[in-house]
């Protein structure tokens, strides 16, 4: 049987978990194959470290040349994370000739473009499936079996530790705060939280997908992104009444030859099949132009489901060794097409102002949206939750608007004295 | 760029279908794959009929041998359905070298294992991507990127047209009878739609299923299988007060050395994910021991969605023909386990009995059910549905227990003259 080697840089979560799933399965792996994948090195800068997995102690190395530089490895797999130095190790290991696999969503997002170029000069393969959705082979089915569809639209709730801390505060009625000291001691959440609740982890995992279906280059750090540390209490109470759930979306649509896309909360009506997608779970829906609309649902983190993902990456590269068949040149992201991107795109609201308990109010705040062809859909004032000052919150859900013209009608709106505050802005999704 | 050449059998949906999808995105399967597909000739025995869609006349042939013989056809494609002469094209076709692709879930659940076997003798390609969740890329994702788990766990909505009619019935209140006429004119369902309600379509489907992830041949007519004509609208009146709706489900489970599977209907939680699958929508739940849960969910019929998956298995093949790589021996469909197949498992179910309405009745009815063992989880009873004839509904949800041992209790309660009958018992999914 031939024998593939791979070389693992980092010995986190991922990791581990991934060694783990080859343990656990190797023998259907090997029959379903006919390759027997051997983890030969293993990058550990701190060896004495208790794993949790059974490791003979040569197979750790403390210095990531030894693995870059090792004529045996045939697949590198990158998985400290973080864009450097991972990306200057992906990139020597495809300069080597090796194959590289990597669940790293800053380092493709970033440097994708430069690494697959590497990889077609070296004819090896770069893949990447652990990168959105942890365990869901979305870019696989992206790439391969719905090949031969137009993509128009991606929906997806890619970041488990947010859902997780939206899904608690849905379920138990607590304050963000609350939920997320929770989160951190379950370990669902990191101490420095703010990579996944300002929602660049998802703006990130949004440029990879877009590159992948829409063929377009869109850098996290141009996708309008916000994430859920102002979503209260209230908001997904209102969102309840109104028949939704708030849930962080990563949101793209091609209209014509644009693009629009956004990272933020969103209110999403039961009746999608998002909206049951509740605390650790990661679900992408996209849609086709043959296969109409699909969603993958699984576990978006975890050591065991990423590992799944790193092991498929690497059964597939194995599998290609085995035939000793060309590798396939054909790059997973494109950055190919003349869509324009044009930033947020159009959207209904759902708007929470405080104003004044008095006659009149409604009927200026109306005509205010009014002036600025902002339509209102549906509204709510509970006189019950009148404050001592006698303010009530003001519930408006607005028809589709762009946000800079709700944001020029909130504006003039607070500029009134009767108008206290603008407290939540979220999007609507249909 | 390598031209690569189809035939079709059958000229029906799935393959207007096909070939719709060919022509809308072709340029980006040229530039995606570096292949040209091109479908030079369809068996078409009525070539006056009106299909929908634009195909030099020159491509039709009235003769399956025109394509089975045709040596510049490098892909056949099989779309007629029914297990002959279906099984007997697709043989020739792999006996003369050529690759395979089939929508067809009787002749791959009933003939796979020979089929397959000719196909590797003859090392060519056999795909079947469509024949299980329409557009739904179930079998790709199981048997590539998914490939490094070991699954214990089935749950699927796999047939779009009881799922319509189910959800027709819970959403409108209406009839089984009333839904399934109007789904008929719709084109939801056929004029003779047994092989949908009574489940042996559904059955197809799972047995191809348990081959992929079990390694069991289990076939269809061995499968435990009941349709949803007996569902009626008090049953899922009931079911929704238990927070439930009713879904016709193919499940399967691996236990220990066995395995046990079923097709019937099923009361689904609200909050579980295949419960708002809903109308002509499928998904496939399955649970990995790396990946975990893990659900795909899309359209289950229709000529476009269909269309993708098979469109999805020629690029595949055509990409293997592309590389010039010695073509993917690995069967997809595995019979090496040596699981036992137990038949249907343990569960629990919903009981409906019709019991005249006078003290002691349900103590009796109570105290014969655990003469046989059978718990009781919930139980009730709306005396308002009273009919003329003192008799009213018992609804009860037992607990888990063995179908055979829940109907010998049932047959000792209706020997009782205050138990009029047993309407209905239908399985119960945790």
């Amino acid at each position: 049987m031939k024998k593939v080697r791979v070389g693992i840089l980092g010995i986190g979560n991922v990791a581990t978990g991934t060694y783990k799933t080859l343990e656990l399965n190797r023998e259907k792996i090997q029959s379903s194959t006919g390759v027997d994948i051997e983890i030969t090195k293993i990058l550990n800068r701190h060896p004495e470290k208790e794993r949790g997995i059974d490791v003979d102690p040569s197979v750790y190395v403390q210095n990531a040349d030894d693995i870059l530089n090792d004529s045996d490895i045939d697949i590198v797999v990158e998985l400290i994370g973080g864009i450097e130095p991972a990306t200057e190790y992906m990139a020597a290991a495809l300069s080597a000739g090796k194959h590289v696999v990597t669940a790293n969503k800053a380092a493709i997002a970033t440097n994708g473009e430069r690494l697959q170029k590497l990889a077609s000069e070296n004819n090896v393969m770069l893949r990447f499936e652990a990168s959105v959705g942890g365990g869901i082979p979305i870019i696989n089915a992206l790439t391969t079996a719905l090949l031969s569809n137009e993509f128009d639209e991606i929906l997806g709730i890619v970041n488990g530790t947010t859902n997780y801390i939206l899904t608690q505060m849905t379920e138990n009625g607590s304050d963000y705060d609350a939920v997320l000291k929770d989160a951190q001691a379950k370990g669902f959440a990191e101490r420095d939280p703010s990579g996944d609740v300002e929602g660049d982890d998802v703006a990130n995992k949004l440029s990879i997908l877009m590159s992948l279906i829409f063929g377009v280059k869109i850098l996290p750090q141009d996708i309008p992104t916000q994430g859920i540390t102002a979503i209260n209490k209230s908001d997904i109470d209102y969102a309840t009444h109104f028949g939704c759930k708030i849930k962080l979306i990563a949101a793209a649509k091609k209209i014509g030859g644009t693009v629009e896309c956004d990272v933020q909360p969103a209110l999403i009506p039961y009746d999608h099949p998002i909206a049951s997608v509740n605390n650790e779970f990661n679900a992408i829906f996209v849609k086709g132009n043959a296969v109409d609309d699909i969603m993958f649902y699984g576990k978006g983190a975890g050591p065991l489901p990423t590992g799944s993902a790193v092991m498929g990456d690497i059964i597939e590269i194995a599998r290609a060794i085995e035939k000793g068949s060309a590798f396939d040149a054909q790059p997973l992201l494109k950055y190919d097409s003349d869509l324009v991107f044009t930033g947020e795109g159009s959207n209904q609201y759902y708007v929470r102002l405080m104003a004044e308990d008095k006659a009149g109010v409604l009927g200026n705040v109306s005509s205010t949206f009014g002036k600025y062809g902002v339509g209102i859909e549906s509204m709510m004032q509970r006189t019950e939750s009148k404050n001592h000052n006698n303010i009530v919150p003001l519930v408006f859900i607005v028809h589709e608007t762009e946000r800079k013209v709700l944001d020029e009608a909130l504006k003039e709106l607070v500029s009134n004295s009767y108008v206290k505050s603008v407290d939540s802005v979220i999007r609507v999704e249909k």
